[in-house]
Protein backbone atom coordinates (compact mmCIF):
# COMPACT_ATOMS: atom_id res chain seq x y z
CA UNK A 1 0.00 0.00 0.00
CA UNK A 2 3.10 1.90 0.43
CA UNK A 3 2.99 4.44 -3.03
CA UNK A 4 6.65 5.51 -2.71
CA UNK A 5 9.03 2.88 -4.74
CA UNK A 6 6.95 3.72 -7.62
CA UNK A 7 7.06 7.50 -7.13
CA UNK A 8 11.00 6.63 -6.69
CA UNK A 9 11.36 4.68 -9.30
CA UNK A 10 10.09 7.26 -11.78
CA UNK A 11 11.91 9.91 -10.30
CA UNK A 12 15.32 7.37 -10.48
CA UNK A 13 14.05 7.31 -14.53
CA UNK A 14 14.12 11.16 -15.05
CA UNK A 15 16.77 11.44 -13.36
CA UNK A 16 18.77 9.05 -16.03
CA UNK A 17 17.40 10.81 -19.01
CA UNK A 18 18.26 13.49 -18.07
CA UNK A 19 21.56 12.86 -17.46
CA UNK A 20 21.42 11.53 -20.86
CA UNK A 21 19.81 14.62 -22.15
CA UNK A 22 17.20 12.51 -23.38
CA UNK A 23 12.75 13.05 -23.67
CA UNK A 24 10.03 10.46 -23.04
CA UNK A 25 6.72 9.72 -24.24
CA UNK A 26 4.29 7.83 -22.69
CA UNK A 27 1.52 5.42 -23.97
CA UNK A 28 -0.99 3.96 -21.44
CA UNK A 29 -4.01 2.00 -21.74
CA UNK A 30 -4.91 -0.23 -18.45
CA UNK A 31 -2.86 2.48 -16.17
CA UNK A 32 -4.78 5.10 -17.80
CA UNK A 33 -2.64 7.88 -16.80
CA UNK A 34 -1.34 6.17 -14.12
CA UNK A 35 2.49 6.30 -15.46
CA UNK A 36 2.23 9.73 -16.66
CA UNK A 37 0.52 11.29 -13.20
CA UNK A 38 3.98 9.65 -11.44
CA UNK A 39 6.22 11.08 -13.58
CA UNK A 40 4.57 14.62 -13.49
CA UNK A 41 4.61 14.30 -9.27
CA UNK A 42 8.41 14.91 -9.72
CA UNK A 43 9.26 18.49 -9.76
CA UNK A 44 11.17 19.48 -13.18
CA UNK A 45 9.79 16.40 -15.13
CA UNK A 46 9.09 18.91 -17.67
CA UNK A 47 13.20 18.82 -18.89
CA UNK A 48 12.49 15.23 -19.60
CA UNK A 49 8.64 14.07 -19.97
CA UNK A 50 7.15 15.34 -23.35
CA UNK A 51 3.59 13.88 -22.89
CA UNK A 52 1.50 11.30 -23.04
CA UNK A 53 -1.41 9.30 -24.69
CA UNK A 54 -3.77 6.89 -22.56
CA UNK A 55 -5.93 4.83 -25.15
CA UNK A 56 -8.09 3.36 -23.53
CA UNK A 57 -10.37 2.90 -26.28
CA UNK A 58 -9.12 0.09 -28.32
CA UNK A 59 -9.57 2.22 -31.74
CA UNK A 60 -7.35 5.12 -30.58
CA UNK A 61 -4.73 2.74 -30.04
CA UNK A 62 -4.70 2.68 -34.14
CA UNK A 63 -5.99 6.10 -34.74
CA UNK A 64 -3.72 7.97 -32.01
CA UNK A 65 -0.77 5.76 -31.79
CA UNK A 66 -0.45 4.08 -35.15
CA UNK A 67 -0.87 0.23 -33.75
CA UNK A 68 -1.87 -1.77 -36.85
CA UNK A 69 -5.56 -2.40 -37.40
CA UNK A 70 -5.44 -5.95 -38.80
CA UNK A 71 -3.22 -6.71 -35.40
CA UNK A 72 -5.31 -5.11 -33.01
CA UNK A 73 -8.54 -7.05 -34.71
CA UNK A 74 -6.65 -10.77 -34.75
CA UNK A 75 -5.29 -10.70 -30.92
CA UNK A 76 -7.13 -7.63 -29.28
CA UNK A 77 -5.71 -5.12 -27.63
CA UNK A 78 -4.02 -7.37 -24.51
CA UNK A 79 -1.21 -8.69 -26.43
CA UNK A 80 2.63 -7.83 -26.81
CA UNK A 81 3.30 -6.53 -29.95
CA UNK A 82 0.41 -4.08 -29.49
CA UNK A 83 2.60 -3.17 -26.43
CA UNK A 84 5.60 -2.66 -28.86
CA UNK A 85 3.73 -1.06 -31.40
CA UNK A 86 2.15 1.55 -28.69
CA UNK A 87 5.84 2.02 -27.52
CA UNK A 88 7.14 2.86 -31.02
CA UNK A 89 4.34 5.02 -31.85
CA UNK A 90 4.06 7.14 -28.92
CA UNK A 91 7.56 8.04 -29.15
CA UNK A 92 6.96 9.08 -32.93
CA UNK A 93 4.03 10.87 -32.49
CA UNK A 94 5.23 13.16 -29.45
CA UNK A 95 8.61 13.49 -30.90
CA UNK A 96 10.70 12.17 -27.89
CA UNK A 97 13.77 9.51 -27.34
CA UNK A 98 12.32 7.29 -25.74
CA UNK A 99 8.46 5.78 -25.72
CA UNK A 100 7.10 3.44 -22.99
CA UNK A 101 3.91 1.55 -23.10
CA UNK A 102 1.48 -0.41 -20.59
CA UNK A 103 -1.38 -2.95 -21.82
CA UNK A 104 -3.42 -5.67 -19.98
CA UNK A 105 -6.17 -6.79 -18.10
CA UNK A 106 -6.55 -4.51 -14.61
CA UNK A 107 -9.81 -6.39 -14.25
CA UNK A 108 -12.60 -6.55 -12.45
CA UNK A 109 -13.85 -8.10 -15.79
CA UNK A 110 -11.72 -10.44 -18.01
CA UNK A 111 -10.57 -8.37 -21.61
CA UNK A 112 -10.53 -9.81 -25.13
CA UNK A 113 -10.19 -13.36 -24.20
CA UNK A 114 -6.88 -12.69 -21.80
CA UNK A 115 -7.36 -13.16 -17.92
CA UNK A 116 -7.39 -10.07 -15.14
CA UNK A 117 -3.51 -9.56 -14.16
CA UNK A 118 -2.19 -10.26 -18.17
CA UNK A 119 -0.32 -7.04 -18.58
CA UNK A 120 2.17 -6.38 -21.31
CA UNK A 121 5.01 -3.39 -20.91
CA UNK A 122 7.04 -2.07 -23.80
CA UNK A 123 10.11 0.46 -24.29
CA UNK A 124 11.16 2.04 -27.72
CA UNK A 125 14.17 4.01 -27.70
CA UNK A 126 17.36 5.59 -30.04
CA UNK A 127 18.97 3.30 -31.95
CA UNK A 128 16.41 0.88 -32.85
CA UNK A 129 16.08 -0.25 -29.03
CA UNK A 130 13.13 -2.05 -28.60
CA UNK A 131 11.52 -4.04 -25.66
CA UNK A 132 8.33 -5.87 -24.20
CA UNK A 133 8.07 -7.55 -21.03
CA UNK A 134 4.98 -10.16 -20.21
CA UNK A 135 3.34 -9.54 -16.77
CA UNK A 136 1.40 -11.49 -14.90
CA UNK A 137 -0.26 -9.63 -11.70
CA UNK A 138 -2.31 -10.99 -8.82
CA UNK A 139 -4.41 -8.93 -6.48
CA UNK A 140 -6.96 -5.83 -6.80
CA UNK A 141 -7.54 -3.62 -9.83
CA UNK A 142 -5.67 -0.91 -8.04
CA UNK A 143 -2.82 -3.46 -7.01
CA UNK A 144 -2.76 -4.20 -10.95
CA UNK A 145 -2.60 -1.09 -12.64
CA UNK A 146 0.08 0.19 -9.85
CA UNK A 147 2.55 -3.23 -10.43
CA UNK A 148 2.43 -2.27 -14.29
CA UNK A 149 3.41 1.26 -13.60
CA UNK A 150 6.15 -0.51 -11.85
CA UNK A 151 6.80 -3.35 -14.10
CA UNK A 152 7.53 -0.42 -16.92
CA UNK A 153 9.81 1.89 -15.25
CA UNK A 154 11.86 -1.27 -14.67
CA UNK A 155 12.10 -2.47 -18.43
CA UNK A 156 13.19 1.29 -19.11
CA UNK A 157 15.29 1.72 -16.35
CA UNK A 158 16.69 -1.94 -17.27
CA UNK A 159 17.58 -0.44 -21.30
CA UNK A 160 19.22 3.04 -20.06
CA UNK A 161 21.49 1.10 -17.77
CA UNK A 162 22.17 0.02 -21.24
CA UNK A 163 21.37 -3.34 -21.45
CA UNK A 164 18.33 -6.21 -20.85
CA UNK A 165 16.85 -5.82 -17.56
CA UNK A 166 18.10 -7.83 -15.36
CA UNK A 167 16.58 -9.44 -12.22
CA UNK A 168 13.14 -7.18 -12.92
CA UNK A 169 10.77 -6.74 -10.20
CA UNK A 170 7.93 -8.72 -9.13
CA UNK A 171 6.72 -11.53 -11.64
CA UNK A 172 8.06 -9.66 -14.70
CA UNK A 173 9.69 -11.59 -17.43
CA UNK A 174 11.82 -10.05 -20.24
CA UNK A 175 10.78 -11.22 -24.00
CA UNK A 176 12.71 -11.08 -26.73
CA UNK A 177 10.98 -7.96 -28.87
CA UNK A 178 8.35 -9.47 -31.32
CA UNK A 179 8.51 -8.64 -34.47
CA UNK A 180 5.42 -9.47 -36.49
CA UNK A 181 5.96 -7.85 -39.18
CA UNK A 182 3.42 -4.61 -38.27
CA UNK A 183 0.25 -6.61 -39.24
CA UNK B 1 -4.48 14.59 2.13
CA UNK B 2 -7.29 12.24 1.98
CA UNK B 3 -7.63 11.29 -1.67
CA UNK B 4 -10.79 10.10 -1.48
CA UNK B 5 -13.36 13.28 -2.55
CA UNK B 6 -11.13 13.29 -5.62
CA UNK B 7 -11.80 9.36 -6.35
CA UNK B 8 -16.02 10.41 -5.65
CA UNK B 9 -16.05 13.03 -7.98
CA UNK B 10 -14.99 11.23 -10.77
CA UNK B 11 -17.44 7.94 -10.36
CA UNK B 12 -20.02 10.37 -10.08
CA UNK B 13 -18.93 12.03 -13.17
CA UNK B 14 -18.92 8.83 -14.75
CA UNK B 15 -21.97 7.77 -13.71
CA UNK B 16 -24.09 10.50 -14.67
CA UNK B 17 -22.65 10.56 -18.34
CA UNK B 18 -23.18 6.93 -18.50
CA UNK B 19 -26.98 7.43 -17.73
CA UNK B 20 -26.58 10.07 -20.25
CA UNK B 21 -25.21 7.56 -22.84
CA UNK B 22 -22.04 10.60 -23.30
CA UNK B 23 -18.37 10.02 -24.02
CA UNK B 24 -15.66 11.58 -22.33
CA UNK B 25 -11.78 13.09 -23.69
CA UNK B 26 -9.43 14.41 -21.46
CA UNK B 27 -6.70 17.00 -22.18
CA UNK B 28 -4.20 17.42 -19.32
CA UNK B 29 -1.18 19.61 -18.33
CA UNK B 30 -0.53 20.36 -15.01
CA UNK B 31 -2.03 17.55 -13.86
CA UNK B 32 -0.13 15.08 -16.01
CA UNK B 33 -2.06 12.18 -15.84
CA UNK B 34 -3.99 12.57 -12.91
CA UNK B 35 -7.19 13.13 -14.18
CA UNK B 36 -7.43 10.19 -16.26
CA UNK B 37 -5.93 8.10 -13.62
CA UNK B 38 -8.54 8.79 -11.32
CA UNK B 39 -11.56 7.93 -14.13
CA UNK B 40 -9.84 4.76 -14.96
CA UNK B 41 -9.61 4.25 -11.29
CA UNK B 42 -13.02 3.51 -11.46
CA UNK B 43 -14.01 0.04 -12.14
CA UNK B 44 -16.25 -0.03 -15.93
CA UNK B 45 -14.61 3.75 -16.79
CA UNK B 46 -14.10 2.16 -19.85
CA UNK B 47 -18.10 2.33 -21.02
CA UNK B 48 -17.58 6.03 -20.79
CA UNK B 49 -13.78 7.11 -20.84
CA UNK B 50 -12.20 6.89 -24.53
CA UNK B 51 -8.66 8.29 -23.33
CA UNK B 52 -6.74 11.34 -22.80
CA UNK B 53 -3.87 13.20 -24.08
CA UNK B 54 -0.86 14.79 -21.58
CA UNK B 55 0.47 17.48 -23.30
CA UNK B 56 3.05 18.50 -21.17
CA UNK B 57 5.44 20.64 -23.70
CA UNK B 58 3.80 23.42 -25.03
CA UNK B 59 4.35 22.51 -28.75
CA UNK B 60 2.05 18.92 -28.11
CA UNK B 61 -1.16 21.55 -27.00
CA UNK B 62 -0.46 22.77 -30.97
CA UNK B 63 0.28 19.00 -32.47
CA UNK B 64 -1.93 17.02 -30.77
CA UNK B 65 -5.04 19.48 -29.58
CA UNK B 66 -5.03 22.06 -32.20
CA UNK B 67 -4.58 25.17 -30.00
CA UNK B 68 -4.04 28.04 -31.66
CA UNK B 69 0.49 28.63 -32.02
CA UNK B 70 0.10 32.56 -32.57
CA UNK B 71 -2.34 32.27 -28.64
CA UNK B 72 0.43 30.16 -27.32
CA UNK B 73 3.51 32.36 -28.79
CA UNK B 74 1.04 35.62 -27.17
CA UNK B 75 0.07 34.10 -23.94
CA UNK B 76 2.06 31.21 -23.02
CA UNK B 77 0.35 27.93 -22.07
CA UNK B 78 -1.14 28.90 -18.69
CA UNK B 79 -4.40 31.00 -19.79
CA UNK B 80 -8.34 30.50 -20.24
CA UNK B 81 -8.92 30.34 -23.96
CA UNK B 82 -5.70 27.52 -24.29
CA UNK B 83 -7.69 25.69 -21.61
CA UNK B 84 -10.36 26.24 -23.55
CA UNK B 85 -8.94 25.16 -27.08
CA UNK B 86 -7.65 22.28 -25.08
CA UNK B 87 -11.23 20.55 -24.35
CA UNK B 88 -12.80 21.47 -28.02
CA UNK B 89 -9.71 19.88 -29.27
CA UNK B 90 -9.27 16.62 -27.40
CA UNK B 91 -13.16 16.11 -27.40
CA UNK B 92 -12.43 16.51 -31.61
CA UNK B 93 -9.48 14.45 -31.69
CA UNK B 94 -10.76 11.32 -29.64
CA UNK B 95 -14.48 11.51 -31.07
CA UNK B 96 -15.71 12.27 -27.66
CA UNK B 97 -19.19 13.75 -26.66
CA UNK B 98 -17.24 15.91 -24.03
CA UNK B 99 -13.99 17.15 -23.84
CA UNK B 100 -12.35 18.56 -20.47
CA UNK B 101 -8.98 20.28 -19.69
CA UNK B 102 -6.11 21.54 -16.81
CA UNK B 103 -3.35 23.80 -17.69
CA UNK B 104 -1.14 25.87 -14.77
CA UNK B 105 1.28 26.09 -13.00
CA UNK B 106 1.90 23.50 -10.30
CA UNK B 107 5.59 24.94 -9.24
CA UNK B 108 7.70 24.82 -7.84
CA UNK B 109 8.92 27.80 -10.52
CA UNK B 110 6.31 30.03 -11.87
CA UNK B 111 5.71 29.53 -15.55
CA UNK B 112 5.04 31.18 -18.44
CA UNK B 113 4.98 34.82 -16.55
CA UNK B 114 2.14 33.26 -14.16
CA UNK B 115 3.07 32.24 -10.13
CA UNK B 116 2.50 29.35 -8.65
CA UNK B 117 -1.53 28.29 -8.37
CA UNK B 118 -2.71 29.92 -11.23
CA UNK B 119 -4.64 27.18 -13.00
CA UNK B 120 -7.63 27.27 -15.51
CA UNK B 121 -9.49 24.14 -16.38
CA UNK B 122 -12.58 23.69 -18.97
CA UNK B 123 -14.98 21.75 -20.47
CA UNK B 124 -16.57 21.29 -24.13
CA UNK B 125 -19.67 19.63 -24.46
CA UNK B 126 -22.23 18.47 -27.13
CA UNK B 127 -24.49 21.78 -28.73
CA UNK B 128 -21.00 24.26 -27.91
CA UNK B 129 -21.09 23.70 -24.96
CA UNK B 130 -17.76 25.54 -23.42
CA UNK B 131 -17.09 26.83 -20.33
CA UNK B 132 -13.42 27.83 -18.51
CA UNK B 133 -12.84 28.53 -14.38
CA UNK B 134 -10.30 30.30 -13.20
CA UNK B 135 -8.49 28.44 -10.39
CA UNK B 136 -6.19 30.33 -7.85
CA UNK B 137 -5.23 27.47 -5.91
CA UNK B 138 -2.60 27.50 -2.49
CA UNK B 139 -0.32 24.89 -1.44
CA UNK B 140 2.51 22.32 -2.18
CA UNK B 141 2.87 21.00 -5.83
CA UNK B 142 0.92 18.00 -5.06
CA UNK B 143 -1.88 19.76 -3.49
CA UNK B 144 -2.60 22.12 -6.44
CA UNK B 145 -2.17 19.11 -8.53
CA UNK B 146 -4.88 17.45 -6.77
CA UNK B 147 -7.23 20.58 -6.37
CA UNK B 148 -7.01 21.30 -10.23
CA UNK B 149 -8.35 17.70 -10.71
CA UNK B 150 -11.51 18.33 -8.11
CA UNK B 151 -11.54 21.44 -9.69
CA UNK B 152 -12.37 20.02 -13.15
CA UNK B 153 -14.45 17.32 -12.09
CA UNK B 154 -16.42 20.32 -10.80
CA UNK B 155 -17.13 22.14 -13.45
CA UNK B 156 -18.10 19.72 -15.49
CA UNK B 157 -20.47 17.99 -13.01
CA UNK B 158 -22.33 21.32 -12.83
CA UNK B 159 -22.26 21.21 -16.81
CA UNK B 160 -23.89 18.05 -16.71
CA UNK B 161 -26.16 19.10 -14.23
CA UNK B 162 -27.52 20.99 -17.12
CA UNK B 163 -25.86 25.02 -16.08
CA UNK B 164 -23.44 26.62 -14.41
CA UNK B 165 -21.36 25.36 -12.09
CA UNK B 166 -22.96 26.41 -8.94
CA UNK B 167 -21.02 27.11 -5.36
CA UNK B 168 -17.37 25.85 -7.19
CA UNK B 169 -15.80 24.11 -4.43
CA UNK B 170 -12.39 25.65 -2.89
CA UNK B 171 -11.82 28.75 -4.69
CA UNK B 172 -13.15 28.09 -8.20
CA UNK B 173 -14.43 31.17 -9.91
CA UNK B 174 -16.74 30.45 -13.32
CA UNK B 175 -15.70 32.60 -16.45
CA UNK B 176 -18.04 32.98 -19.09
CA UNK B 177 -16.58 31.76 -22.56
CA UNK B 178 -13.72 33.34 -24.07
CA UNK B 179 -14.18 33.72 -27.24
CA UNK B 180 -11.49 35.11 -29.22
CA UNK B 181 -11.48 33.75 -32.91
CA UNK B 182 -9.37 30.77 -32.26
CA UNK B 183 -6.10 32.52 -33.32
Amino acid sequence: MNPRPVGESAGAVLAELAAQGRTLAVAESLTGGLVAAELTGVPGASKVFRGSVTAYATELKRDLLGVAAPLLQERGAVDGEVARQMAAGVRRVLGADWGISTTGVAGPEPQDGQPVGTVFVAVAGPGGVQKVAALRLNGSRSDIRRESVRGVFELLAGELAGGPANEPIGNARAQDTEQNGGT
